[in-house]
């Protein structure tokens, strides 16, 4: 019975090899063969303001700022997108795949969308980055371990130096 | 091919109704059709040095209190068991299940079970306690998402009052 229950399975996805990570642990866990479920793959664009607060930090951006960030964030996304399609391509059943691109606080988009869908999972590769990116995304997993309703499904990358 | 390799799926369970949603939810989302996957149920009892800080706090413990507490975790373990049981009773597959009973500090206990057993994946229900209890068992989940090696699965009460 629970076999055809089609879930909704949101695998939050950015430049990290860790949110590779968990699109394909969620392949190989969350869609044995014959299921229905979707996979939503979620990428997050930061908030404008904090591209003007690297600015206001003392980084030295020349030309038109905004729009070269732009530009650069746009080919993130395909970057991103592109690198998923490498890994759900190699997936022998077919599944249904949609794909979401939000702006804002990660943790807030993340958590807002799956609460939107009516998401029944979640899926979230752990990142192991340095002070100023974990300042930016360190805290989506806890966060949304907290605060979103559904399971929460926290994927490290796998390293045999880990404890 | 991933549909016959057998995982090992550590769930931890208590004596609260979240650690039973969490592992119904298990079952019901890691054990597909015709899967090898071993179910290792993990119950920890407190360190006995817990009863006698709550001793040292006040409460009124009369006749033997380390063999009167003694039996009472012995009748905790049984009922989890049991009611654990119960759940998984109604699920159709056949699976393979473990039993493990620990003793110490859960986190820490959770860990190395986890480590040692070289699991595929850990699953904690999240409790929604007061004060006492938060104490004691509260961050269970948040440390084993930070510290444990393979993917930390939490669970929530389904309760739709939560946001």
């Amino acid at each position: 019975m629970e076999e055809t229950k089609e879930r909704k399975i949101v695998v939050a996805v950015d430049e990290s090899e860790e949110s590779m990570e968990a699109l394909s642990w969620s392949l190989d866990n969350l869609f044995p063969y014959g299921s229905n479920n979707t996979l939503i793959l979620l990428y997050v664009k930061p908030p404008l303001s904090v591209y003007s607060s690297i600015d206001a930090a003392g980084f030295i951006v020349t030309g038109d700022p905004v729009a070269a960030l732009k530009k650069y964030e746009h080919e993130l996304v395909e970057s991103v997108m592109a690198r998923s399609r490498t890994v759900y391509q190699d997936f022998e059943s077919d599944i249904n795949i949609e794909r979401r691109v939000g702006r804002g606080d990660a943790k807030e988009v993340i958590r807002n969308v799956v609460q939107k869908l009516m998401a029944d999972m979640l899926v979230i590769g752990t990142h192991d980055y340095g002070f100023f990116k974990r300042a930016l995304l360190g805290s989506v997993s806890e966060y949304c371990a907290k605060r979103v309703k559904c399971p929460v499904i926290i994927v490290k990358k796998k390293n045999p130096q880990n404890n």
